[in-house]
């Protein structure tokens, strides 16, 4: 968390001045760097990241070496990934890199020195003053996708046995560390014992020991605790920051709120992107980056449609005979699509929330398959009504209404099964609840649909 | 945001544990009150609310009985909002009411009366400490979507002209206020002239003036900002607190990082719930609720199908000269839909995220319609390979393949132009984005398809 809500940035509080202004001066020739360096120097790092995204390569060179190291390492620390990896692997010097790492919180740099191969991160990190570099280490060894890969480890830590005006001491000299919200109470073994807020600091009685202040029992994650799931903790108790043990309750870092913050707007567009298909791309990504995340989503939707060809060749007979049966097709492919992906989604965000256990499957099952009942019962009576009137046979109608029902019901119920059956086997349910459950239940529909209607033309018919 | 990121909740810290010993409790006939009234004091506000969801609302309300006077508040306020409105209408007491009133934070406070109906609220604040219900009373007339509606009135604020110290001092008789990370510096009028962290006012000499130390050009926000782009803000800049003024510059009250996080979530779950076409609901909620929430959205996907059967039957003649068509209409919209859901998912998320603008608008449809064309080429020439193999007749294959590329470039342009016009239109481009997409794209998808289909049939056949 950055020191201030605020700045002297008088007239950079305007990103899209600020962006008028910053292209206008790389664009003279040579760039008006002067200019640029003063107007720089006033933004906040987290527009300049947000600008550099806009820029060509070079032009994200050049700004960065206009920066003072510690906004440049800010900047770089906040750019997006795609940008910090083509800085970090094709434009910035290893002494850069090293200059910067050393400006950058470990937390941060860990994330960069993740990005390098094995070979450039070793000459990198050599260049970084020694502790720093081992912290940076330490951190890059944890999977980013758990506690451990999201924690800092800038923190304040006292011993029990010292007074409140002591610790307020020890906060004093340690305004530099990134989170300072909270003083975490550790014993000789580094073993964290208690907690003390700054309010708590604040208000207490400075001759009294920490030990008689402090909040005893904290609120932890372990090392390897999910970041959603300790994210997700951060919000439930509207903490400022999350405290991380080893598995011998050893303090070993801090979560803070922004980054929580970070990892929930990650994983909620991770989750749409997923349940659509689309990938997490942007706007501005070019059309090759689209087409990679988006074609293998395509290609299962095509494969799907490919079985249905093959099956419907099976149902020709019937087609044939009765070919009105072909006008609403693509009702029940769509509603059978539409209900799944109505059912899977609730799942998919109830299990991401925490709400969704295994516990509750079995009730939420029952539920969803009354839902898709009750829905698939009512449309597709309409849609009986409307098949009898456009062809005039009414079991044609009849045929229309009992698979529609039938066809919206196994919908809601793969739709609700097929993220179940993920969490199970420990898949991410969003992963297979997209276009899957799309796919499938167009699939599933269409076979109903003509079956029931094969075998009820063929009844009535004799 | 509560004092402690932690507590003294021995045996309190695991939720089901805790869920568990409450049912416990409250089965006993008569219910174990002393037993409740002991363990629920020692639990986390923000659990015993999780806990409230899924009880009886008569049991609901033995729960809130149970808790001190500030605890029961913190719960009710941290409390689902249908929770909150079936305690408010139906269970608890107009004294209850006001008594809850008084205890809660003036922006949780706020929020509860704007559920209440005229007559009722001004029965409940007449209960309320008159200061307390003034404050509540401005909150609740702000529109509840805008950082108004979500701001808090409890801050700390300081003239410019006293000291780092005499400034600490007014923090250290503030501690009850809720937002105390940052001291916001106003003048005689309450304008907002500059703002100091904790941090600053913790490593500023205590004699320096406060206009000396503080930080001038403050980031702030109009009380009607729409409460997503405050919210984002926190977010970007990694704020704690963000200030909302007033037209005339001054500090009505300050938006809290805890806050904004929720206003994300919910944000985020909301896109997802119309995308999907499933409403916000809870995996536990009754089918009724589901229905309510689902039934549109199917209505319209089923009014598309009705369209459909419509118009396929003017194609009725070709299906008839060539029934191996009728095998390739599932992959044709399936492809169609799934395009347009993908485009129009990326346009959502990019203008919730503020990537998007209208300036954009011309570049990104042009992108996707290259998506469109090169993913339609693609699946277009597998999908006529497949058709000439199975059928025998490379016209109809020639007819697949022209007739998905055209169909899956179009439906990639709905999809990008839907949310673009929904913007325009002022309307969330969510809402319009998607079972309209997929309905739409299935529809325009099959004309394309049958359309080509007839005139190159009908061109070859002579």
């Amino acid at each position: 968390m950055p020191h201030e809500s605020s700045t002297d940035r008088t007239d950079m509080l305007d990103k899209n001045l600020l962006k008028g202004d910053v292209l206008e001066a790389l664009r003279a020739s040579p760039p008006a760097e002067a200019d640029l360096r003063c107007m720089l120097e006033l933004a906040f790092p987290a527009d300049v990241a947000e600008i550099l995204s806009e820029l060509e390569p070079e032009q994200r060179l050049v700004v960065l070496r206009c920066l003072s190291p510690e906004n440049a390492a800010e900047v770089l620390a906040l750019a997006e990934e795609d940008v910090q990896r083509e800085l970090l692997l094709k434009l910035l010097t290893k002494t850069e890199i090293s200059g910067l790492l050393n400006e950058m919180a470990p937390d941060e740099g860990a994330d960069l020195v993740a990005m390098l191969p094995d070979e450039k991160s070793r000459q990198a990190l050599a260049g970084v003053e020694p502790e720093h570099a081992e912290a940076i280490r330490e951190l890059a060894s944890f999977d980013p996708e758990t506690a451990g890969g999201i924690m800092t480890t800038e923190f304040v830590t006292v011993p029990p046995d010292i007074t409140i005006g002591e610790a307020l001491q020890t906060l004093k000299t340690s305004l530099d560390q990134e989170s300072i919200s909270n003083i975490y109470v550790v014993d000789a073994e580094n073993r964290l014992v208690g907690v003390l807020s700054v309010r708590e600091l604040l208000e207490a009685d400075p001759a009294t020991r920490v030990s008689e202040e402090m909040t005893r029992k904290v609120v932890n994650v372990h090392l390897d605790e999910d970041q959603e799931n300790a994210s997700r903790m951060i919000d439930h108790y509207d903490f400022t920051s999350l405290p991380v043990v080893d598995a011998e309750g050893r303090l070993r870092g801090v979560i803070t709120v922004d980054d929580a913050m970070d990892v929930l707007e990650e994983e909620a567009e991770e989750d749409m992107a997923l349940l659509s298909g689309s990938g997490v791309v942007s706007v501005r990504d070019p059309v090759r980056r689209h087409l990679r995340f988006r074609l293998p989503w395509l290609l299962i939707t095509l494969a799907g449609g490919f079985l249905a060809a093959f099956l419907l060749r099976f149902f020709e007979p019937t087609i044939e005979r009765a070919a009105a049966l072909v006008f609403f097709m693509p009702v029940m492919a769509g509603m059978a699509g539409n209900v799944g992906i109505q059912s899977s989604t609730v799942l998919v965000r109830a299990f991401a929330t925490g709400e969704m256990t295994m516990r509750l499957a079995f009730p939420t099952l029952l539920r969803q398959i009354l839902v898709g009942m009750s829905a698939g019962l009512l449309c597709g009576a309409l849609t009986g009504l409307l098949a009898t009137a456009l062809t005039g046979e009414p079991k044609i109608g009849l045929a229309v209404t009992v698979s529609m029902t039938i066809g919206i019901t196994s919908a809601a119920s793969v739709g609700t099964l097929l993220p179940i059956a993920c969490v199970k086997l420990r898949i991410d349910p969003a992963v297979a609840s997209g276009p899957f459950v799309t796919t499938l239940n167009d699939l599933v529909g269409l076979c109903i649909y003509f079956t029931v209607a094969s075998i009820l033309l063929a009844r009535i018919a004799t």
